[in-house]
């Protein structure tokens, strides 16, 4: 029997109306459907966002939330991942296609890429959907452009040494999950010498999501920073 | 009375199924439909896409083609703005709402920023929705990440003499409308001595998709690479 083929589905930011119609029907059609949770006794944030969808389904699925550990120990990441590669396989094996919702896009930042790599190997073949990634769900929030006419754009995922050699180039840059570097990334931008408006978008379109013009001091997982600096032209 | 609302909708880059649920339903809500076209006499992208959508709808609406013409003259660009600002604004001033449709995410290079501007200074309300952004459109279209783990990611709108400087510290380049500045692209990534993977990604999601390693060598105008360098650790 042929192996079934595993979706890689971009879920959005947090509000379930920024689904594509296409996650959305591929989520309505496959039997089953992986949701990765980051702590026992704490439901999968991207579940949550597709639960609406899954509710609407004729048929019903299998919901399986592998633990992924929100942790920076390489040992304990790569035991999680190959767990739920072998979670996943077992499924796929069945002939039965698969659904891996991810936050934001698949392939910014996204834990399943590393699940995903291990699967290929198996031979199993991997379609990605995107998804609308933090980046753009923060700056339409705010209602600010990330780039205009011959902006240079920099994503960041944590700060270091070579953001001070980037920054005198660049006209944006998005830096995600501050929390965890949020000294170094102010200090960093506060050097640089030029006009620049700063927006932080924390938990974006979800309930309690908050929007702060400048950095803000909390440790909020989901915590994103815009720095545009102005033009001289 | 007062002004209506107008909605900024990215509707992603091609494939009717990646417009996501809220700029569907707001579509379908909306009395008065603004998709810009490039030339007289050719369909506008952006209405193309939503056609689908629209066509469900139970009521009629106004659909307004303003043309937004591809030309860096900017006398002829800022007339163009100005007479779709204008334009909408006198519906506007109706209280009836508008959207106004735009290809990819209305924050990343998108011409309806432009229009926004003026509109706000004629007070009127704006509310941006997101969309799949070209960059992660073709990253999963040609089953590439984007970024891991601490990757760096710059997007370049064209080419000129600040991405040499930023290169050797970003992990992910990606190259937008690479149809305007293929050859000083190509030369300067050629020069990092870093191995590297490169997919390109022309027209995506659309009919004539069309995806290559290495970079293409035609004038498309809707043409993305994406060049990930690889990591000695």
């Amino acid at each position: 029997m042929a192996i079934g083929k595993l979706y890689g589905i971009g879920v959005g930011p947090g509000d379930p109306e920024l689904v594509t119609i296409k996650a959305a029907r591929i989520i309505k059609e496959t039997d089953i459907i992986f949701a990765p949770k980051s702590r026992n006794g704490k439901p999968s944030v991207a579940l949550n966002i597709v639960q609406g969808i899954i509710d609407e389904r004729e048929t019903e699925c299998e919901i399986l939330q592998p633990l992924f550990p929100m942790t920076e120990d390489k040992e304990e990441l790569d035991k999680s991942w190959d767990d739920a590669a072998q979670m996943l396989f077992e499924k796929l094996e069945t002939g039965l296609d698969a659904v891996f919702v991810t936050l934001g896009d698949p392939t910014i930042f996204s834990t399943f890429s590393y699940v995903s790599k291990r699967l290929q190997k198996m031979g199993v073949e991997v379609v990605l959907v995107p998804g609308i990634p933090a980046m753009t769900a923060c700056s339409t929030t705010a209602g600010i452009q990330l780039t205009e006419q011959d902006d240079i754009m920099v994503v960041v995922p944590k700060v270091d040494e070579r953001l001070p050699k980037i920054l005198p180039y660049v006209d944006t840059v998005v830096a995600m999950k501050t929390s965890r570097h949020l000294d170094v990334l102010e200090e960093c931008i506060n050097k640089d010498p030029r006009e620049k408006e700063i927006v932080s978008v924390q938990n974006c379109t979800m309930e309690d999501e908050n929007i702060v013009h400048g950095f803000v001091d909390n440790k909020k997982y989901f915590s994103t920073s815009i720095i545009k600096f102005k033009k001289n032209n």
